[in-house]
């Protein structure tokens, strides 16, 4: 009963994340999935439950069943595939980041212009159910005019050394996700940056000239500021928050916990931490991001986050490592 | 890949519900749905997804690929379904309450029991990760010996009058829940109920010689004492908290919010309340209990929530019922 | 610059507690003190402060200069005292319960009445800012008609073998407080009252033919309920709690915590326990009934909290007595 | 039996209310107050219980009884004061800041110096139960070393126009709290100040010279980073929040609320919001710095919160406003 068919490029992690939604998801089917080594596909659910598994993207990419295709391949590839897949004629859902040079992204964005495909990035927190309801009380009014967006960003622990290599940094890696929340948040789109970094957690992180620890402050274009403190380890759980403060007022979204149970006894009164990952934060976005991805295909509506999003994101990130590595504030005018 | 095939007698809200669990789960397939009226499944999901549709309990319960029935039909015709289905050597899930006779409940019992099938009862906060986490705290000694155990059970809203008519009460259908979970929690049997009840919410509870707010009063054998309180209608939504008080401590499980967002304004400061009702409550519950049941009958393991269960929240609420009637404190070995 | 001098009779916990807050009440004068052995006042600053010491409470009662007398001494002599200040024309503080008899209350409170005097009992928690506000978010209509009071009320420690033997009980010597609050939070009358209780904690109780753990319910005249909990040992602070749940919505009193502090580690999130005890817990509503009482002397005004307060608590102490005793719900008719 | 005699130049409101405070505390005792302008003392309570009220400061300084000095008079008048205080052998207690020039400050930190006299800064926030916590907590090695100090302080509404000209500036005025908390906070000291600024409450401020909103990120010599961020108007309240993140855990300080009540209706959840300014909010701070400092005096101990520590936040407000002015980032040995 499956209303669209999706080939996935990409079965790492995140491939397999959105490999499994589509499987559960009574109205998407998933013809095919490709890698470049399929070996540890073997017992999963997807062999069970995936016609086509290859390590030739084209397969996918050519195949006239397939309605859209999700890029979940390493960031070096994306604008090559972007293009593939929009002279395919396929609708595209890329993870982010669409890549590290903005003259490839733009590239990649004309392409599927010119294509007249639909492209989401995978910036799934716009799809969480907390923060689009800070979105929707921003929205509605009830703060009056922002004038200082908050968002804690913390991972409960550093990755492996070659995923850190082969990241971008932190602030493509990691704060893309932040970028782009606050462009998602802001009435206002970002004029300055300028950051604080810190190298505190593990030194593999300053041996890949990348950061583990940064404060980057973004000034608006309306004269509002927004602030966003990451670090990559948070022993007690992933910390992910927003605060935005404004004229009339202040909206929150707190971390989801494991539980609502507390426990109170003559030492402390102890609650449960944040929930550990972002499989657990943001199953539900995760499953969302696809389930809206496939609507606005389906029903040709306008997508909550674009390829122009993408490449905003990306701008912001290249921003900070700018103002990182010459120590002052950079405008966004600059990159 | 199913390890398991289900069929569901019962096609209400709580049948379809476990239908869409099933057909969504990887490991479960749902060959048959029996119902006395089929044609309000026209165009669901469940037309498209379960190839026998019919009114005749027997084809499923005759069914040799068939593992396992579901029981979600009217109360009345749950004992006699365990019958048959034990005769068949189905294995058997069955929605709460078991049946409103004492005599009834026993006699099917002891034809599972004949049979050796496996039979589930319902009771899907045992499966809620909240609660159970209250469970393995009072287990893992945290607390120390329970004193004082407080359920908090609050519907946002009352049923519609056939609805009230066929409940058996609020005893039966309502507090039946915290019934088991006061079971689940404690480690004594309860040995005497005493109740205090109003009417102060709608006049048909009244009509049907029921009530619509209480409060429940449980001792046990060793001494600790529970306490219940329901409500037809909270009016902020779902209210299901749990309090267990102890020589060491305590443990609480507080509800779950529609959101983690809270909204400060000149006026207050916001927060979501509580998820509406027990479809979003105790979504990921009605998932676990099924995954578990499949799995204690695939592994021939112990079942978590069983018939003796059961039979013993029904013993619980007929003692209520009769405190109520006779105006005092019933002990539960008169029942 | 005093507006009111005063004088108090017996030197305890709560009788120095009273002596401070007036010392250091810039409207009031503490002229006198009066306790059975006074040595323990030595090189205190009640000693500094205070001009008159003594061991005879016809001095104070006599003393023209003094307009009011705080009756802080042994619950056995309050009547006594009440009528010799009425006598004398004094105005009356008397701390809880007023006696263990209604016959020597009511005598009392008629030789009040008689006098013309005030008489204020010492119902702190009427004075809390918490839970006045709870009581005006009611008055308000906020939550509609009460349908359900529940109060968490347990002390973190039992007192000694001495308090126990000559405290009443646990009805009248700590419950009394939640039958008072009950009281000032309901817009009905008591009809009736069941308990259960237990002896968990301490043998001590038992043996001076008390309790330690209760569940007490109170049905209203018109038709809600009310439920009490308490315990004589929360290991985790003193445990205040009150929700009443109406028709509308549902007001809450949660616990003051020791701070607002949280720390989130990769064991747990702790937070602050509740204030350790009511010196703690109600230290401001302690000052504030003292101030008001003031107020209502100095102004002709009426009093938050009467004689006749102090009257109907104790009934309820008694009639809960009753039902523990008699293993029935008690009607407050017959009391 | 007072043990410290007082004398208070400035009675503004800051000066009345350690007045107040001293005139309530039995251990000290308020010889003296002056100002300028002593009509609006009349029939208050300092009027009634001042011996001495004088527009000549020489008066205090002089006066032999006079043990110690509170100096809360106009920041201009702070460093001349504070020298005569120590040529006259009086122990001080200066409000915040000591001054707008870092030569006047040295100048008269020197002279106290030689005097060998005492001198505490009103930094009243290290004196808060809550931040205490904080402190004690870090100290304690509980959450190991701090990588991130986060610190939000809102006014709830901007002062009159009078106050903004005449008081330094926000960094100066409000911040100073702030810095000095980052100081309290932090195992090592601020090596490097930027800000992001914004006008976007109140014109008047920026016709002062001065912003109403900011963002300051402090780096230390340790490498960790502090965030800061202020705003002249929170409509919901004074909001006051600490969070310390560390290698080995978080920990954080919650507004302190007008209430712990919380009401639930159709429409929301409703909390109490944070208490309005800092008269309530630090009300117990600003009684606990004066004990401490007569504690500190009396007993000839170190003291809490000196003149160095005065200095070292004025140089922080020095800082922050060359960043703001010359827009990049400011080393503090540049100060």
């Amino acid at each position: 009963m499956a209303n669209m068919t999706i080939g996935i490029i990409g079965a790492g992690r995140i491939g397999q994340l959105h490999a499994e939604h589509i499987i559960n998801s009574s109205s998407l089917r998933l013809k095919g999935i490709c890698d470049l080594e399929i070996a540890h596909l073997k017992d999963t659910s997807i062999e069970h439950n995936v016609p086509m598994i290859t390590t030739n993207a084209s397969m996918l990419i050519e195949d006239d069943e397939i309605d859209a295709i999700f890029i979940c391949s390493s960031t070096d590839t994306h604008c090559d595939y972007i293009e593939k897949c929009a002279n395919a004629g396929k609708h595209i859902f890329c993870e982010k980041p669409i890549s590290f040079s903005l003259e490839q992204t733009k590239a990649a964005l004309e392409k599927v212009k010119e294509a007249g495909v639909k492209l989401q990035i995978g910036f799934n927190r716009r799809f969480d159910t907390h923060f689009r309801k800070v979105y929707h009380t921003i929205q509605g009014g009830q703060i009056g005019k922002p004038h200082i967006i908050k968002i804690t960003s913390r991972d409960p622990e550093p990755p492996n050394e070659e995923y850190i290599q082969s990241s971008g940094g932190m602030f493509f890696d990691m704060t893309i996700h932040d970028f782009d929340m606050i462009r998602y948040l802001s009435p206002s789109e970002v004029k300055e940056v300028s950051v604080a970094t810190a190298n505190l957690i593990d030194l593999r992180f300053e041996r890949h000239d990348d950061v583990d620890t940064a404060i980057i402050t973004l000034t608006f274009e309306d004269g509002s500021i927004a602030v966003i403190d990451n670090s990559r380890k948070a022993v007690y759980g992933y910390d992910q928050r927003i605060e935005v403060f404004g004229e009339k007022g202040m909206v929150t979204a707190d971390n989801e916990r494991k539980s609502n149970v507390q426990v109170a006894t003559q030492d402390a009164v102890k609650m449960d931490q944040p929930k550990y990952f972002f499989l657990d934060r943001y199953k539900d976005a995760f499953q969302q991001e696809i389930q809206e991805f496939s609507q606005a295909v389906m029903n040709q509506e306008a997508l909550t986050c674009t390829g122009e999003d993408g490449l905003q994101a990306q701008r912001l990130a290249i921003a900070t490592k700018k103002a990182w590595k010459e120590k002052r504030p950079v405008l966004l005018s600059e990159i």
